[in-house]
C-alpha cells in the first residue's frame, strides 16, 4: 500500500473544507456585525474559526510534508484509490464536526445540548456529507432553528460538498477507466492510463458548472416565490441538489406551508436523482440519448405511479404538515404531499412537508420500497438505483423462463446494452448486501437501545434510511422527529451505515479485509 | 402442453387425500360410537364422509377417464411436471378444505365460524399442506379445542401428507434427473431418462420410511412424557415432522407446560429441518459424510449461537408462556424458551411455548432472519435455506475482493463443490424474489385491510412467515394471536404467498408467463 500519497491527496481535503468552513466563518462574522449577536452566534464565530485554523494548518502542514515524488502516480492504485476514498468520508466528517462540538462545548454552551458529545456532532456531520439529512436536533432545547446561522450553512454545506463529491466521483472519475457504463461500481486507478487524467479534469470541470448552475438556479427560483429569504434559498438549494434533506427549518419544508415552494422543490429533487451524464447529453443536445434513457423512464415512471397510488390513497381524509397545521386532503392537495414526498423518499433527500408517520399504512408501505429503490446511477440520490432495480427485475424474470425452459438462453438488454453474468451477479450482490446492512443495522440499533423506546419499525426504518441515504424513518425518527434520543452506539451504528450506502458498501466494507492491506 | 397426464396424476392425488380423510372420517364415527358425541362432532363425521366420497368419486371418475395411453411418458416433459406441481397444492388445498367449510355450513353451525366462508377454510388447508402452520382460529368461539378431533386431526394430516410430498419432491424426484446437488431447484422430467424411474421410486420409499420411522418415534416419545395422550401426540407429531405448526391446543406446545414435551419436540424441529439425504447417508453408515456437510454444520451453529444471545436477552426478565403463565427467567428457563422458539422459527414449524411478542426487542428481531433463513435444502423447513444463505454470504465475501483486485478469481467452494457462476445467480435470485415477494404481500395486506388494524408490522411479519411456511408472525398475527380477522382478499394474498414459499417460487410464477402455455 502506497500511503503517502493517499494522505497527500486527504491533506486536500482537509485544506478544501477548511475553505468552505471559512465561508461560512465569513457569513457568520458579517451577521456579527451587522446585528447584536447572541451569546450562541459569537460562540459559533469562534467555533468556525478555531475549526477552519485547524483544518487549514494541519492540511497545510501534510500536504507540504509529503509533497509529490517522481513515481507517486504510478504506484497509486486501485487499493489506494479504495482507501482515499473511504478514509475522505471517514477524515471529512472529523474536520466537518468540529465546529459543531466546539460550539456544543466552549464556555457559555448548554450541557445538555446533543453537541456537547462528538458523536452526535460526527452523527450530524456524517449525515450532511453523506447526503442523508438525518438529525440529531430538534427536540425542546436543540431546534433547529436556535442554531446559529453559520453553522446552519455550514450543515448545509456539508450537504452540498458531499453530492458534489458522490457525483465527480461516480461520473468523471470511475467510468472513465474501465469499461464505461458496465460497471456501476469499481473504484479504478486513475494513473494507469496516460491520457485518461485530462479528460477526468476536464469532465469534473463540466460537472461542477452543471452542480453549479442547477443549484443557482434553484436559490432564485427558491426566492421568488417570496416564502424564502436569500439564507433560507441558499440552504435549502445545497440540501435539493445533493438529495440531503437537512432544512434550516424544525418542520423542514412544512414550515412554509407554500405550494410554490413544495412544486420548486419536488421537480429539483427530481432533477438531483437523474444520473448527471444525462446533462452533459442535454449541453451536446443529445436529446435523443437522454429521451432512450431506459433508467430515466423508469425512475419517472415510478415517481409518477407512487405518487398517484398515494394521492388515491389519503384524497378524502386529512394531512396533517410537519408543522401541525390540519389540512382536509382534496385530490389537489393530497397530489401535492404525495408528489413531494415520494420525491423525496425515493431520491433520498428526506425532507417533510406531511407527517407521513399519521399517513394511511399503504402509503407509508409504499414509501419504504421507494426508499431502497432509490434514484438514478450517477445522481447525488442514495439506495439501490433504479438501474440495478431493473436488472434485478430481469434477472428474476428470466430465471422464471429458465426454470422450465433451462437450454434456451435469452440475453438481458437494459435499452441496447446486454448485461453479462458479472453485471448480473453485482446487481444482485449490491441489493442483498443492503438488506444484509439494514438487517444487521436494525439488529445493532435494537441491542444498543432499552427495552421498549425502539421498536421493530423505528429501528428498521432508521437503519434503511440510513444506508440508503434517505435520512428520516418512520415512527420514533419519523419526519416530525430526529435521531437526538438515540444512544452513541447507535448513533454511531448509524453513522457507519450512512457511509456504507453512500460510497456504494464495498468502498469502506474492504478496509475489514486484511488481504486488503497486505496487498497479498 | 400435455394435459391428459398431468390431469391424471392429479386425480390420483385426489385419491390418496381422500384415503386419509378417510382415516380421519374413521377416527371421528369411533368417537361419536364410544361417547356421547355433541352436534359438532356428527357433522364433522358428515362433513369428513362426504368430502372422501366427493374426493373418491372426483378422483376415480377423473383417474379412470385418462387412463394411460402409449406416449404419454414421452411427452410428459418439463412443463408438464412443474404444472403438476403447481396445480397440486391448489388443487388438493381445495379438497382438503371441503371437510372444514362443509362442517361450517352444515345445519347447525355457527355463521361468525371462521369455516364459514370457503376463504378460511382455503387458507386453512393450504396452510396444512405447505406446512406453514397459521391458523384462522383461536378467538373467542372458534377455538381450537373445540374443533371436532376428526377435523384436528385431519388438520394435522394435511401437515404430515404436505410435507412427505416436499420431501419426496426435493429429494427424491428432482436431484435424480439433471446433475445431482448442483441445481437446487429444476423441475425436471422424469421421463426423458430411461433408468431413472426405478431409482426414484426406491428413494422415494426408503424417504417415506424414513419419514415415518421418525414420526412415529416422535408419537411414543411424546406419550412416554405422559403430558399427551396418543391423539395429542399424533397431531403433534405429525406437526413437527413437516415444520408444520398447528397445534391441537390454543396455546400451541405452550399449553402442556412441560419440560420434557419442550425438549422433545425442539429436538425433532431441528431433525426436521436437516436435509433428508443425510438420513440415506446414516442408513448406508456413511457418517462421514453427514458429519462433513457444511449446510448442516451452519444450520446447528446458527441453531445454537442464536438459542444462546437470545437467552442471554431473556435472562433475568419474566417471560409469559402462551397459555398466559408468567415465569421468572432463570438461565435455564431462558435457554428453553430460546432454543424453543430459534428451532420453531428456524425451520419454520411456528409452534409457541412463550409469548415472544413480549420479548426485548433484540430477540424479536433476532426471530426474523431465522425466519427467512429457515431449515436446510432438502427438509420440510421454508424460507432461503442454509445452503443458499452460505452462497450469497461467499459470493458477497468474494464481491468485496474483486472490488479492489477484479483480475484475480477464486473459486467459490462450499465443502468440496465449486460454485458456478449460474448457481451463484440461482441463490441470490432465489433470496431477491423471496424479499420481493415479501414486499407485495406486506403491500397487498397493507392495502386490503382497514386504515388501523394493521400495521406496518403485523403486515410484514406476517407476509415473511407466510412465504417462508413459518406460521406465525408478530404484533396482531403473534404467537397467542391468529390470522381470523383478516379479510378474504387478505387471506387469499398469505395462502398465494403460502404456496410461492413452498414450491420455491418458481413452480407458481411460471403459470403467469404466456410463454409457459405456448411452449414457445
Amino acid at each position: 500500500m502506497h500511503y503517502r500519497y493517499v494522505i497527500r491527496q486527504l491533506a486536500l481535503l482537509l485544506l478544501v473544507l477548511s475553505g468552505a468552513m471559512g465561508v461560512a466563518l465569513l457569513y457568520e462574522l458579517l451577521l456579527i456585525y451587522r446585528i447584536t449577536a447572541g451569546s450562541g452566534e459569537t460562540r459559533a464565530a469562534y467555533a468556525l474559526a478555531t475549526s477552519t485554523s485547524i483544518g487549514t494548518s494541519l492540511g497545510g502542514i501534510i500536504y507540504f510534508i509529503t509533497r509529490a515524488r517522481p513515481g507517486d502516480i504510478t504506484s497509486f492504485g486501485r487499493r489506494e484509490a479504495m482507501l482515499l476514498v473511504a478514509t475522505s468520508w471517514m477524515i471529512g466528517a472529523a474536520l466537518a464536526a468540529l465546529p459543531f462540538y466546539l460550539w456544543g462545548n466552549l464556555p457559555g454552551a448548554a450541557p445538555d445540548h446533543p453537541f456537547h458529545t462528538f458523536t452526535a456532532c460526527y452523527f450530524e456531520s456524517m449525515s450532511g456529507l453523506t447526503t442523508t439529512g438525518a438529525t440529531v436536533l430538534g427536540a425542546e432545547g436543540s431546534k433547529i432553528v436556535d442554531l446559529p446561522k453559520g453553522l446552519l450553512l455550514w450543515r448545509s454545506a456539508t450537504h452540498w460538498l458531499g453530492g458534489l463529491g458522490i457525483v465527480v466521483l461516480f461520473v468523471a472519475v470511475l467510468p472513465t477507466v474501465g469499461s464505461s457504463g458496465k460497471k456501476m461500481f469499481q473504484v479504478e486507478s486513475t494513473a494507469d492510463q496516460g491520457g485518461v487524467r485530462p479528460k477526468i479534469a476536464e469532465t469534473a470541470r463540466v460537472l461542477w458548472l452543471i452542480y453549479l448552475g442547477i443549484t443557482l438556479l434553484c436559490i432564485l427560483l427558491l426566492m421568488a416565490t417570496g416564502s424564502m429569504g436569500l439564507f433560507d434559498a441558499v440552504n435549502h438549494a445545497f440540501s435539493v441538489m445533493s438529495t440531503g434533506g437537512l432544512s434550516t427549518q424544525d418542520a423542514s419544508i412544512g414550515a412554509y406551508d407554500s405550494v410554490a415552494v413544495d412544486i420548486i422543490i419536488t421537480v429539483f429533487m427530481i432533477l438531483a436523482g437523474v444520473n448527471f451524464v444525462l446533462y452533459f447529453h442535454i449541453i451536446q443536445r443529445r436529446w435523443n440519448l437522454m429521451l432512450h434513457d431506459v433508467e430515466l423512464r423508469i425512475y419517472l415512471i415510478l415517481k409518477i405511479v407512487v405518487s398517484l397510488i398515494i394521492a388515491f390513497n389519503l384524497w378524502g381524509g386529512k394531512i396533517v404538515t410537519t408543522a401541525g397545521v390540519e389540512k382536509e386532503a382534496g385530490f389537489f392537495t393530497s397530489l401535492r404531499y404525495a408528489s413531494f414526498q415520494t420525491a423525496s423518499m425515493q431520491t433520498g433527500t428526506g425532507f417533510g412537508t406531511a407527517d407521513y408517520d399519521l399517513w394511511p399504512m399503504l402509503s407509508i408501505g409504499l414509501l419504504v420500497p421507494m426508499m431502497i429503490i432509490g434514484g438514478c446511477a450517477g445522481s447525488t440520490a442514495g439506495g439501490l438505483k433504479v438501474i440495478r432495480l431493473w436488472i434485478m427485475l430481469k434477472v428474476m424474470w428470466s430465471a422464471l423462463e429458465r426454470a422450465f425452459r433451462p437450454n434456451v438462453v435469452r440475453p438481458i438488454k437494459v435499452g441496447k446494452m446486454v448485461i453479462d453474468d458479472e453485471l448480473k451477479l453485482s446487481a444482485l450482490t449490491y441489493f442483498c448486501l443492503l438488506i444484509v446492512g439494514i438487517a444487521v443495522g436494525t439488529l445493532l440499533t435494537l441491542l444498543f437501545e432499552p427495552y421498549s423506546q425502539c421498536d421493530l419499525q423505528t429501528a428498521l426504518t432508521a437503519s434503511l434510511a440510513s444506508i440508503c441515504n434517505v435520512g428520516p424513518g418512520q415512527h420514533h425518527v419519523g419526519p416530525t422527529q430526529n435521531f437526538g434520543w438515540m444512544s452513541a452506539p447507535s448513533l454511531w451504528t448509524q453513522a457507519i451505515l450512512m457511509a456504507l450506502g453512500r460510497l456504494e458498501v464495498y468502498a469502506l466494507l474492504v478496509l475489514l479485509l486484511p488481504r486488503f492491506w497486505s496487498g497479498k
